[in-house]
C-alpha cells in the first residue's frame, strides 16, 4: 500500500511547501539522508501558541505534534517527489514548550511518532528524543525536526 | 584491548535492551551511522528525577550522565552485536534538566564523555553539545542522545 | 569567488582553533559529513553571558549568533584545511538562552544563517531549528552546533 494511499485513508492532505522568505530552507539532502528543519505547530495556518503544563494539555500537544508530522510529510514529499522512496524515518527531535513542572514531552511526541509509524509501516520506526524547552519560535507549543533516509 | 575487556576492567556490565512498548526504537542505523535515541538517567531502574541547580548536584549529574553512557553502550551493543566494530563516537547531545541559574551542563556532560573516551580509546573523542533544558521525560535529571559510526 | 575572499571582503579573520583541554573535540567527520560541536557565544574571548528576553536584546543575540558562526567557520577550516571544499551547510541547531517570555529564537538564529549564506553562496542554504533553552554552558546567551557536507 503506497504512502499516499495511507494518507488518503487517514483523510490527510499534504499542504504545498511554500517557499520560505526565511534565511534557511525546509530541508537539505546529503547522500541518502534528508535533514528536515524544525517545524512549529500550527492551527488554522497560524502558530499554535501555548505551553504544556500551563495552557495546553497533553492531548492538545499530541494533536499539535500530529499536525507537525503532516507538515514534515509535506516537506519530505517536496524533497523526494515520492514519499514511497523513503526507506526509513531515522530520528525525531521533539521540542515541547514546557512549564517547569511538565514531565510528559514523550507523550506529546507520540502524536507525531504514531502517525509516522502508521503512514510508513515497516519504514516508520525511528529513534527519538523528546525534551521540554523554555520557549519556541513565535511562542509555538511544539517544534519537531526530522531525519529520514531515502533509497 | 577489546571494548568488552575495558568494560570488565571498569566493572561495568551492560544491561540487555528491553524491547520498548514505546512508539519509537532505541536506535536506527543508516549507512555507517547509528542514531541512538535519547536515554534518560535511571537509578535502580527508575527514572532519576530532579533538577540541576535545585535538588541534584553537578557531581550527581555527572554520575547520572555516566549511567546513561552505559545504557547507550547497551543500545550500541544491541545495534552492532560487537562494540569493537564502532569506529567512532561521533556526537553527543546532552540535555540537562536545569534550574534557571544552573550554568554547568558541560560539566555534567563530562560524566558521559569521560566513560566513552575511556572505553573506546582513539575511537572515543566526539563532538558534543550540552544544554540546560526546562524539563525532561518523567522528570529525569539528564537525557543523552548519541551518534556513532560503524565499520 | 573563494570563501576566503568573501571572508576578507567582510573583514572577518578566522581564529585558530585552540586544542581543547575538554573531554570532547570541536568536530568529527564521518563519511562526507562533519559534525561540529556546539559553540557558545563569546565577547573579547570570554563567554557572552546573558539571557534573551532579560538582559540581552534580539539585536545583541543576532550579533552573538554571527560571532558563533565565525567560530564555526574556524572549526570547519581546521576540519577541511580548505573551506572551499564544503559542498553544503546542512543544518544548524541554534540554542538560545531564553527567559520564559522570549519567542524570537529564530530571529537570533538569523545572525548565523545570514553570514553562512553570504560566505558560502549556493552552498550556504541550510536546514535549521531554533529553540529557547533554560540555560547554557557558562551562562552563554547563545550556542550553535552545525552539520556540513564536504566533497
Amino acid at each position: 500500500m503506497s504512502v499516499y494511499d495511507k494518507l488518503t485513508a487517514l483523510g490527510i492532505s499534504l499542504l504545498p511547501v511554500t517557499p520560505s522568505a526565511a534565511m534557511f530552507v525546509p530541508f537539505v539532502r546529503t547522500g541518502n539522508v534528508i535533514f528536515v528543519s524544525g517545524h512549529i505547530a500550527r492551527q488554522d495556518g497560524q502558530p499554535w501558541v501555548g505551553q504544556l503544563g500551563a495552557d495546553i494539555s497533553t492531548a492538545q500537544g499530541q494533536r499539535a505534534a500530529r499536525g507537525i508530522a503532516i507538515e514534515l510529510l509535506g516537506a519530505l514529499h517536496t524533497a523526494t517527489s515520492d514519499l514511497n522512496t523513503i526507506t526509513r524515518i531515522v530520528k525525531l527531535l521533539v521540542l515541547v514548550n514546557s512549564a517547569p513542572t511538565f514531565t510528559e514531552p514523550h507523550l506529546v511526541a507520540n502524536g507525531a511518532s504514531e502517525l509516522l509509524n502508521e503512514v510508513f509501516g515497516v519504514h516508520g520506526p525511528h529513534a527519538r528524543s523528546a525534551i521540554g524547552v523554555a520557549q519556541l519560535p513565535l511562542g509555538a507549543c511544539v517544534e519537531i525536526e526530522l531525519i529520514a533516509e531515502v533509497a
